[in-house]
């Protein structure tokens, strides 16, 4: 029976999302012959409008590649707590009921939602409210539960890599230390996995809170005994041991810059003042998040695309893709939301860091 | 107590064989305070010599981004069977005797061998004659059981779809169908995936013998409907149906331009007669194999090299390391070597590219 | 006063192509106010049909980054001597009549030819016969004179150097010879410049026949100084001393593997043979050609269109642009067309090759 | 006759720098026969020890693709005032005699020093005082008058390009306007070249002070028109009309995040103020310098390298050797030093900008 299928995605934006949307296309359209809406903006398309383009093949041709997503992301958000001006305030209000008429509207018979921990709620509220809905997760810092991994997380790590191998001529050419922030307030995933794959002597995560004092001798030690210089890889969400976050920032703002003189400027200062050694910070920031998705992430989104596609045709609605192993497989989203996916301090992954000498922190 | 280990790596060369003795190296040194030394060009060095060198932290720095292997790799081969010239002619002899000798004279206490399935199965034969041997698997085309994955493949894929990244302009630009080979003479793990992440058109496979009419309509399905080009990605190994190999070619052979006239000639030769079409073949070759490993393959690398190490503390002699889900585990060789990993044709990833409209030659 | 341009691209794609179109769009529109027409497919849109599509902002809009051209390129070519079919037999014919006539129908006012030796001349053809017509050259072999580079050229160098990069990695690993075989039928700048970048240790051209016997010593002496392996760069068009080109092809053939069997397999056989040295060859084709402009060439491209729009407000027909030192400026069309830009073997840039070691074949 | 050269590099790193160290090492070996010290960290290898490395072929091989110099470069500076920690105050004094001294000792007949502005102005002071200098011009901001260009600076327009094409994507998808702060205090070039070749929407130089209201204008016309997101390219020199710099800092601070809450912040600011539009910053800081150098930038190192050599072979000491056009030439190092090189407001590449609609701040 033919169907028509909305999509829409939410959140920070991320490389392979538009795999995702390519993957419910030409899967809803080739092999079942269904049509296809793409939702803009995110919830704000279902709230304000709705906003909506029809998908066809012509529109996902050449998407492939691009990082982003061709639909927009939300920028408001929540809509069972949206930000409406009244009498010249924001107030938060409930606007789910609108949401669901304006789905109505648009004449679709199940909603993919492709989003991160915050969007999976909502589609998941969503979802006990009748709404027919697929999930598809979300997050650059690979912090969701319930999906071994997901796209996004593995063009990020390229993208850090190749900055820390970039900054290794620099430091090694001054002598310096090098401390660099990237993505990962609550899992330090990135900073994990990048800083073994790019030669990082310290690694600072949120999972281990770190011992300044330990971090200065280790070095020191390298100085002594070979390298007048230390590559430091932080993730923005790392804390002294003791300390509570460096910096409180909202979530807007941990993801970019704009936490500047937070946890990597005190690592730096703390360097610079304990062994006198000329130190500089590098902020990666939005470049993490950019550019064309590598190859791991554009078969995975068009994997979970097509996945989706396949729950929506055996009715698994409140379900979402997820990958476990080699095999995508599905599971209910509230067996996804609500808890992280943090890093296992004991584990084989941190263990393998400490083997080849890294220091993490303690 | 103190223990001498040896490593050699044997096969064709493959990104992240560096990282591997960085991880064997470092884990030894740093955490056991082991010696390790360095056996040149595979199984070679230790028929002829020994030839050998001390590695130690300095040896190591820097190669991780490296391709290749700093330790040469064998170019002659399997000591059961090694090419010897006597009287003027060259015969296989047995020279596992001399290796084991070599071995001795050398004085570690046990060896890594870091190789493929041929490499593997002359570890386990040495392995049963007393030699404490530990392996880690390589393999480029991903075609190794007994693990989920090896290092140098995700590398492989990430080239290959780079390259059909760069060909789409020339292809869509002339509306031509370009017909490109790459790695895989038995499994074809390389052409599926970087088929799949490099919007190929049409992908065959040797698990897969291609019907060539099929092939030449889906093409002009596409001519006619939207695209007056096409990309077809053909693994080495792929074959027409009912035709046996195209070429019959060598093993040395089949991993270069060498086997052109093979199978993507044939393809090509067919479109160009059967549509009227202008096609191009390109046969990647040996870049491929080459240059900086992924953060993957770095990563993968360096935990396969810890492992070694802890299997050699564990006295597990015999075993190999391997992937299994997210965990690094430890199986016996046996179970790794003699049959291989293949593309399984009713699988999740082949359905997925069909899901998206991908002609799989059936 | 309103105008309204028409702009075609001829001959094989190039990176910036896409730039110039880009350029000359967005400098007639924004800064003018003229309306452009794309001619498809070269000169072949205007014989048959015409087949054309309007250009705006928004048809231009993501261009920049793009390999290849969105207006296609010829694939028949030559108006003055266009294959047609008669009486079952291909004729050549001179269709430029149609050519004018079609140019009047669709209404502009002026044509851009972007192409090489061959479109350029054309377009100096139509011009003498009263179309109004300026230029912007196009050589991926930087083999046009009249410019002391154009777009196209810098990515390839680019492209061809990060093979060779690779390429280093195994050649090293299993001490090998490698014959890279690049683009460079008349002339041998890329075989030159990503030589000299990519740390070739010989490198062959058209401009300086080879003596494969002084290869060969170079090779070996090499081989018994330090190092086991050589990367030999060969351009397509590069012959042996004495021994006119190793294979007559045609154009068409040239550019790509078809060639296989050319001079880099000739000098492979030869090292193999007088050496007894394991070599491979590997012909790098189309990949040279495709995927995303180097900021040079964006730049170079942008800077072309624009400046191609200023010599029709200035009524300079018959001329193109061309870069001049770091000026762009204006030539007589016919200045640039019908010699080479070739290698001078006694130049500055052959004498630094030669200076850091380089066996340039002599 | 037989000579030994000395070789030091000094200023900030910049990928090429071993390209020239390989260049004067394999040419002055190579062609001459002749001998080459490597003197460590720039002048402070001269004014400490001497601390120098003999330089062979086996030193230089493999370095042509790394960024940073083997050498090192100077922390502490210019031996005409260096600083010196007497009575427990740090002073500056002239120290030229010691290097002097320390140059004698070493045995070289003759010194190559590469390095910027400052370093070229030292290497004049000393060939005035009798040591026979030649200069390698060096800048990553390509702020050198005398040289069309030098090395390093053709790679971090290419980094920063990269950066540009992947900060699109998040852009678009979120609706921001995006403010990229690049290298270059005093000239505009990075700024401008990756400006126009990443597509951005504005550009700002120190060279023309900007008015922030019409920079405004222009994003909110841009948004009205056709794109909800804008790039804004800053050079970290950049200043608003009348406005003096936005932050004085000193020469170190400038090129890296350290001066944030500059030109970047300023800007972002009055785009969220002016025109309530979500904005981020994104800060490139050291990764601009970093990495493999571009294949121009090598061939240009190598050039230089052997072209300073034969500058010695002719002994025209105080002379550098300085790009013109196609041409490696040699020019008196005080033709270079002393005033800069900056971007022509009403020169050709700023029209190119303008005529695609890019907003140069005026």
């Amino acid at each position: 029976m033919s169907k028509t299928l909305a999509i829409l995605t939410g959140g920070g934006d991320c490389p392979g999302l538009n795999a995702v949307i390519r993957g419910v296309v030409r899967a809803a359209t080739l092999k079942h012959g269904w049509k296809v809406i793409g939702i803009l903006d995110g919830f704000d398309g279902l709230v304000e409008g709705p906003r909506v383009v029809p998908l066809d093949l012509g529109n996902v041709r050449g998407i492939l590649p691009k990082g982003g997503t061709i639909l927009g992301t939300s920028n408001r958000g929540n809509p069972f707590a949206f930000p409406v001006r009244e009498n010249g305030e924001v107030v938060l209000r409930d606007v789910s009921g609108t949401v669901i008429e304006n789905f109505k509207k648009i004449g679709a018979d199940a909603l993919v939602v492709v989003g991160g921990d915050g969007t999976l709620k909502i589609a998941r509220q969503l979802s006990t409210r009748g709404l027919k809905v697929v999930g598809v997760p979300k997050t650059i810092d690979n912090d969701l539960r319930g999906t071994d991994v997901t796209f996004g997380y593995n063009t990020a790590v390229g993208i850090v890599t190749e900055a820390l191998d970039r900054l290794h001529s620099t430091a090694e050419s001054h002598h310096r230390a090098m401390v660099v922030e990237v993505m990962g307030r609550d899992a330090g995933w990135i900073a994990l996995e990048s800083g073994i794959a790019g030669s990082a002597d310290v690694i600072l995560l949120p999972e281990i809170p770190f011992d300044m004092g330990r971090v200065c001798e280790a070095i020191e030690t390298r100085r002594q005994r070979c390298c007048r210089f230390s590559i430091i890889v932080v993730s923005e969400g790392a804390f002294p041991k003791g300390g509570g976050k460096v910096v409180q920032a909202t979530a807007e703002q941990t993801h970019g810059v704009e936490r500047l003189g937070g946890v990597s400027r005190f690592v730096a200062d703390e360097i610079e003042r304990r062994l006198d050694m000329e130190t500089r910070v590098v902020v990666l920031g939005h470049v993490q998040r950019g550019g064309t998705p590598s190859p791991f992430d554009r078969i995975l989104g068009t994997r979970f695309g097509t996945a989706a596609v396949e729950l929506i045709e055996q009715e698994k609605f409140g379900h979402m893709v997820a990958l476990r192993g080699r095999a995508v497989d599905a599971i209910p989203i509230e067996d996804a939301v609500g808890s992280l996916n943090r890093v296992d301090p004991e584990g084989q992954l941190v263990q393998a860091a400490e083997d080849v000498g890294i220091m993490m922190g303690r």
